[in-house]
Formats: structure tokens, sequence, C-alpha cells
């Protein structure tokens, strides 16, 4: 990870879309579905793979191209979705990393699945 | 934006997926569907809204909460599927934002709908 | 709504896999994957338009045709994971349908969203 | 699959829907959005699970509850889609099929991934 901070991108994207009239477009609701469809196509890269093949995905530089750049516009459509809402995801998160740490407390932890799948 | 920065949050997700042995679960793909069930979980949150309803949600103080929740589980997911394919978020996102200025040059910038939709 | 019944057009996609060896592909994982990857498309064409453009997209014969492939898709993908978990998609709605008559009675609904976003 | 069809269901949706003075928020829009939160509820149900497990998710009752539920709401919100565009669903389908039969012969037919991964 660079020295650059979340704070510095937030910002650009915000000049960005200013510089080209596109703030009208970017409701909360608009830019969470937004945000949506750039996951989903990151799934989509991975969708007929195995979880072998998806581990591996990186070699293939056609591939790694692929998912950083998805990478890059999941973070943009989150960025500015907290920047109209002002939102500090940096601090959300931290404070629910704290809350899971009580939640899910070391060695009592709940597998992430149900038992009965989990050991089958 | 705090100055927390997401290399130190990565840190921690990781400490936290490792110390409840929750690696197994954390394929890219595996991380790549929960992060798009967390950004449709913030879509579910505007569904039915309207775009000014949208921008009134920190207005209430349950749905603001609801809002920042997912914002920092999009935010987890995408750090943790960050983590094990060995990307850099922050700097895949300013790389991209210097490849749109190019791509989108102020002044010429297409509307990001097509005109007939945007004009009528 | 043509007389073409579900039951028909799942074995024809069964048996289009079948020929082209991609049942490997089908887990139901894979396939509630492809399917949400096939909705966040339709979402994508939608994603900036205003709601009053949204109701009229199918006057537009290029957004038109986007449009009902994606439906096309999204219900292939749907049929292909009832196919391979034996689930019969129709009965599926028609049972819910009867318990949300009873869940959501005519008179006393509640507004699909909270009254302080509904009204203000 | 039963003989119930798909007209008649989108039939018993929209009655549902007027009955409740849903309609004013079924917007192409808001319905292509709620149709990606359901998908993306069912994806929820397999997403820590590995290939094997997500193929025996029948057989146990409570997941089969889930997956049946999730799947009715998919068809529910695609076929209130459909309806308040003037889209046939299952003719959309049907028509796909005979183009990708032409798409991908039998005999020839790519794999839907690329050769590097599927091979590896």
């Amino acid at each position: 990870m660079t020295d650059l901070d979340l704070k510095e991108l937030q910002r650009r994207l915000a000049e960005f879309a200013a510089a080209r009239d596109w703030q009208q477009y970017h409701t909360p609701k608009n830019l969470a579905s937004a945000l949506s469809v750039e996951a989903a196509e990151l799934v989509e890269i991975f969708q007929w793979l195995t979880p072998e093949q998806s581990a591996k995905v990186m070699d293939d530089p056609k591939f790694a191209h692929r998912v950083t750049d998805e990478v890059a516009d999941v973070l943009a459509y989150l960025l500015q979705f907290c920047e109209v809402l002002g939102i500090d995801a940096a601090a959300a998160l931290a404070a629910k990393i704290e809350r899971n740490e009580q939640r899910f407390p070391v060695g009592s932890a709940e597998p992430k699945i149900p038992r009965r799948h989990s050991t089958e």
C-alpha cells in the first residue's frame, strides 16, 4: 500500500466529477448502484473459476489488469458515495473492526458457516 | 477522513481473520462475492427511495448507522480481497484517475448517458 | 407472455449446457454468482437514469434490446440454478405470493419504506 | 415444474402491488435494483461454501427453505420488472437460446474460461 491517502483520492474524484458536471448524476442512490455494478464486474472475473484457479488470477497479466482495474472502480464509487453523504470510510471501518473484536472473541469464534456444512 | 491509512486497516483485518482461522474461506473468489453481497446491502437501503429521499438519508440516525455500517463492510471486503491478491487499492485508483483524466478531457466530456435519455 | 413454459425452457438450457460440456462449471454457487452478475448488468442500464427516464427505456430500440437481452440472461441463470438443485421456481413463487397475502393484508399494509422517508 | 405459467404469476403480482398502492415504487430502475438485491441474497447463502458443499445445500431443510425463498423473490422481481416494461421474459429467453445455439455450435464450443485458467 502506498502512502496515498483516501482523503486525497476522494478530493480528486470530487474535482473530476465537478469539472465534467457529473455531480447531477451522483445521488447516493445512483452511486450505491454503480458501486454494486462494479463489484459484480469483479465477481464476473471469478464466476467460473475453481477456488484454486481464483487464487492464481494475478499470474496472468491480462486477468491481473482486469482485477486491478475493477478494484479501482469499486474504491472510486465507494469514495464518491462517502463524499456525497459525508461519511469517513476509514473511521467507519476502524470502528467496525473494534466492534467485531468484541463480537467474535478469539478462541470462541463461531465458524462462518453452519457446522453441518463446515464439517461434512 | 481521518489519518487512519488503508495499509494499517488492511493489516488489522488480516490479523483478525488469521486469529479466527477464517483465512481458509478467504479465496479471492469468495471475497469478491462477499464484497458484492455487502454492496447489495447498501443498495437495499436505497431501493425504494426517490433521488431526493436518498440525498437526506443521513438525517435519520437509524438509516445513517446502517449506511455507515455497510460502507465499513464494503471497504473491509475490498481490503481483504486486495490482501490475498497483493493489490494496492489506493495506487490502482490513483492510476485509474490519471487514465480517466486523459480519456474524458474537461469540456469535451461525453455525458454519462446517451443524449436521447439525458435530454428528454 | 407466450405459452412457452418454464419447464420446456429449463430443459432446453440443460441440453444446451450438456452438449457443450459446461455442466462442470454449473455448481449452484457459480450459477448464483452468474445470476447476480446478469442482474447487475440490468442495473447498469438504469444506473444514471432518473425514475422518469427509466420508465421510457423501451422507447429507444437500442436500450430495449439490451434490457430484453439481460432479462433473458437473468431468467436463463435462474432456471439453470433451479435445474441443478431440483427447485420448481414457479411453485416457489406461487407459495410465496400466498404467504405474502397473509403477511401484508390489503388496507393495513405497511408502506415499503419508513414513514419518515416516505412522507418528507 | 408445475403447470403454473409465468403469465398468471405476473398477473397476480401486479394485482398484489396494485391492491397495496405499491406501484408508485415500481419504476423499472427500482425493480432492477430490487432484483439485484435478491440475487445477492442468494449469493450470500453460498459465499463461504466450497463447490462440493454448495451442491448439497438442499439436503439441509433450513438452507433448502432459504434457497427456495430467494428463488421466489428473484422470479417475483423479474416478473414485476417485465410487467412494467411490457417484456415477455419467456419469449426473450427462447430467442436468446436460439441465438446462442448459432453462436456456440456444439463441438467447436469455446470453453467458458480462458484455456490458461481452465487447464492449469
